[in-house]
């Protein structure tokens, strides 16, 4: 009598129900970056995820990095990007470069989708409110203005969280002197999650998870526990753009984090299929 | 790479998103009864749905009814069920008989039922802290004690759902001297749903909805406007089931509720479909 | 030159006023039963003074039973009450039977009483909001669906109390699973004073207090300790119909309640007299 | 069984419940003065009934003069007290004495026994937070520094009163340039209790209430209206004593207060027995 | 005996106090731009004034532009500025580097220093929660993307406000589309003042204020009013860079702003001098 | 191009910037007494440094004594006042009249000058909400009413503080059977800043500080510990109207009271200088 896929469709809801009720009330970091942040179909799945995770009581907050979209204003502007260890070599031009990307087009345009979509978000900086303060990352003076986050004031961020806003950070944050730094997004992300209380942080990339056999993208590893990835991180074992996002995940759940997710951002609407339905996807870390 | 399936799961809570986001901080009086509140799957299927109901934001109110448990106790108990115009006659002793099994047994299996599903439901009736004032039917003295809601107050409903409880309201209520009466549960839903300013009204019925001709399923008319309905109820045209259930909805659309919503109860689901998908089902009743 | 009438009324009224004073803002538990839940004089004085308790400034919250409501509609269905050391032995029916009479009947008739003389009266069972989680009592297979509290969830409650509402509770609550169970109302009552934290607990019964010799009312024991009533009860000295309104005393002092007090519901304004006077009535527990 | 006192004890206090409900919540001026601010017991009674006013919910504020005492210590301080038509002539020497026995001992000696019965007196003059502000009384400038009120600023002592404080209210207050004026206190009680929105003011006298015949005290005169009243007033009937005291009452009841009393003040607990039972003493004007 | 210094000193913080009194608890939109953004110093000054403001219960916003550095970060990407009636043609690419300028570089960089002297700033732009909506400008489309401000949503930036923080705004916001476009930073300052029911804009510029003969620095005119201003604009007197700041405070007068100042921003602490010393400097603008 | 003395004004302003900045929201009690209580330009001074530490959000709170006038009062009521050691010899009659200056007269000039000079004062003595309660002084019976603080309840200070009003305190108060006692206002000074917690204590006195040769003003000591001060009262080499300022200090800090100042009332706007310029005047006594 009623058509079969209506039926269907009530039954996702429904799968989704203990999820939401898991969630309700709970902070959720994402770290948005790779090939979702480019792809504009990727880009409209991901900010109706967001939208939606808010609507149904979840409290999202999204962390962003842009690597690529400095080396090609640098390139504009005749400045060639240099990497150790494929960490950026950040100078005082590079740095004003990489805040103006970051802040003022990123961030801004990650802000203006997501009210397109129905949300109300608001882009922050570490240095909106001294949200974040930094300082110069340790043993690494060639690296110039590149930094590591000292601590987190989560005030502001939950401030606006409870009020129905979405803040959306972008990796640079000063000193207590002043001096701005760029800092790796994976890491903010996960030190992010930890001082908001975060329930779950959630790192967007451009493979399936972590990997047994890096040319195997069917050797998914589903689950990790951070024992493990500190024992494999000391093996070496992973490839380099793996590394910062494994350290994100370890940071959260050290600092109580209950599970990170580190999910193929090339699928469209990862976040819903990995928050609200039985399948899981990606490598999850727990503690 | 990824299950099809998993793609279309993430397509249908997106589907679900506009309508979440309409709804949000909304109320939403739901009139069970019919197979609904006899089939167990069916039962199961009502409460998930207004559950989830619940955790995406929206407040749902739960009127209900119960004649046929009603006079199977009064069979139990040697008393006859005799009806004038498909109204019960009621003197006191089925007076009794209809508080114990609406209040006693209907009303908290309901109750029970939610909470099971993760919600956390209240049983009332009109004479929890005065909710519901009745008086008797005017023009039909034979009935005995059938009544009509006289006034309803808010505030405790309001404060219920405000806290995260999901009143379920049982259609029986005193007037002002404390004699009890009983009511017609579509009448009490229309009524509440005005009183509690609901953005709609659901009421689950055992037909498809407002049929053109009785005998064709096939006949469903989508949508009717107050004034189709009242010219059609002058008309006769309805038959006995569908005229309370066609008031109702006046009441509740008159009184400043946004849409009344006649629909099939026999499908699982049906208020899922009707309010998250872009499908829509049984007849709706417009200003 | 003023009638000596109203100084001696304006007195009664000025010895009240360090009671008034001590009990402000308190909780206090009144397991309501007895000839004062029968007789219509004695009902109405009980519900004027539970109003009275509110308007002073006083949480008053009613616990209630109904065995002999019970056994009646049983009988009118044919089926034969039977009882095992005083308990009632329940069957899924009389389950029904039981949950329809406290929760349909007695407590509803509760509520629009306490309404009728001005308080604004919410009935509750176990039941609702999952209030109290019962679960199967321990040792006592024959006795059926005879359950013990596991747990009081006192959010509601004091949701409702603290809005002016007087809650009414029924002795009825399901387990974690759902499975209904019939509660010694005495017990729930002392459970609940714990659990909200009642300053008192008062127990209505049908005699004077606890008697030093059963066949002599003027034998009545003013005080007892803790201490003495365990000793007592292990003794074995006391008739059956005493021993629950005893160990309800106990559940509530050990659980912090100040003083619990088991006095003549026979007596009308038991309540007050007890509470608002020097005279002091009936037996009271203390730690 | 029970002992008869006890039964017409409680009836005294369930005479009173009516009223209790009726006057919850809502503020209650009281004009203290004459034989109840010098009598011990009267005293003793007079602060016994603002608490238990307190503690039944009703929020009391009390006004008072002092002219006797003001006479003495001018006297004491070899400074003749002169009177124009019954209003002292008030130089800056006797307005500084005036303010010393006002607020710096009748006030404060009110606050005290307040203190003493169990309430939470806080004493206040027009100078506090400029709760009240003067300006001299026109057409008498022979007068000197007596007063009338301009303006009354709620605010503070609603936010006293609302925290469990009852204020205590001496008639002196100055004006916007700071000069000190002494006003009389029975027109400060009618322009307390209008700014407040009292539902009662309720003046001690010496007299019975209103009299027909001034030497016969069994002419009481229990109503009238404020027609009835301004036409007496400019009839010139009234004695001098009594003119400012139904001056207040037309104040305070022009201004929206319900009901004022004019009351005996020599009955002990006068205030309990105009509120609390049926009787009703003295001169009640209503609108 | 004491230092005449410190006498002088105490006197400067007494002459600000009835300004302090009179500007409590209200917001005070600043326009920051010209000189006081570039000479360190003066930045220096800016900064202090406004955690000053802060400090001393006043809501500082502030709305900045920045014309020269696009106009340099154009250059260094080969492109050049072209102004029509010297409002900038702003292609996509312009937009796109405006954006990145206010938002990232000037914005980030005013947030930090206000940090960096005390204060809690926060940086946006009308993207931040749909603070303000855009709309192409009337009747000039060869300007590209050169939009005026269609409404503003208060609400987030009054939550700040409310919190403690400092709103520091860049003259950036797109349509209900998500177009991006540029605005006058002046106009942006006078609507800003405007919707958030400011007591006061003041507009910082290089000039003394606004002079009768432009070549005279002292011919300043003090006080103007709406009128006079419109009047005078009509008949085109101002010179070019004049317009949009008398625009502005037009803006903000005819909204309910009480005053707007134009004053003199390479005058150190010329906010402090026109808010709390008698002198006033600059013009004003009365309604 | 601007006023020098302008640019001046604006330095001081900003010099007191990080002292707002420190006591932001703290509350400062002010021991009000001497020359700056007597001379009419330092009274005024007093009040508006008063005010102005309320409008920089600040919580002051004032105590006051007030010897001489209460002297005076008996002097021309022919009542000798005499000393013991410095304190006043207080039976009935003399504490009465030490009331009536203190609360009636002394109290309330203050509150009015307060009120004057844009502040909300309210006037309390330990009476109001038995605010402060008092004990006889130990070992001194000769001394008659002379008291000490047996505790003090901040509540009614902090609700007035917290909104908008602030507290003039008169030094006495009774004890639990209602006795009232005259109490040394250094004394009740030092224990109401402990008991509300303040972060510093002023004293005003006429001498420039704790001089190192009493004979010598130059002598100024700028700075005492604790331990200090207590070896220097048991060695006895401070003269007899030092020690209770120097006591009242020590309660504060080992109360928990960060900075306690002993500085010179008779320099106007002591009060301002010492917090909030970098000079700093007076002894300051540190843990």
């Amino acid at each position: 009598m009623i058509d079969e896929t209506l039926l269907k469709r009530a039954g996702v809801l429904i799968e989704a129900l203990p999820y939401i009720r898991q969630f309700h009330g709970k902070t959720m970091v994402i770290k948005y970056g790779g090939a979702a942040m480019v792809d504009p179909a990727l880009k409209d799945a991901v900010m109706t995820d967001i939208v939606l995770l808010k609507y149904v009581g979840i409290n999202p907050v999204v962390v962003h990095g842009g690597g690529a979209e400095i080396s090609e204003l640098m390139k504009r502007l005749g400045k060639e990007a240099t990497f150790i260890n494929g960490m950026r070599v950040t100078d005082a031009e590079t740095m004003e470069i990489a805040e103006m990307v970051l802040v003022g087009k990123i961030g801004k345009e990650i802000v203006q989708l997501i009210n397109q979509h129905g949300g109300k978000a608001v882009g922050l900086s570490g240095k909106d409110a001294a949200f974040m303060i930094a300082r110069q990352i340790e043993g690494q003076p060639d690296l110039g203005l590149v930094g590591e986050i000292e601590r987190v004031d989560p005030t502001m961020a939950e401030l606006l969280a409870t009020h129905g806003f979405i803040p959306v950070i972008s990796s640079v944050a000063a000193d207590e002197a002043g001096k701005t730094f760029n800092i790796n997004a994976d890491i903010v992300a996960g030190q992010v999650a930890a001082a908001l209380g975060a329930i779950k942080l959630i790192v967007l990339t451009d493979v399936r998870g972590v990997l047994k056999n890096v040319d195997d993208p069917e050797s998914l590893i589903p689950s990790l526990s951070v024992a493990e990835v500190e024992e494999q991180l000391a093996q070496g074992i992973y490839e380099r753009g793996m590394i910062p996002k494994l350290q994100s995940c370890l940071i959260a759940v050290r600092g109580g984090v209950e599970r990170a997710h580190i999910i193929d951002g090339r699928v469209p609407h990862a976040i819903l299929i990995e928050l609200f339905t039985d399948a899981g996807i990606g490598t999850m870390i727990t503690p």
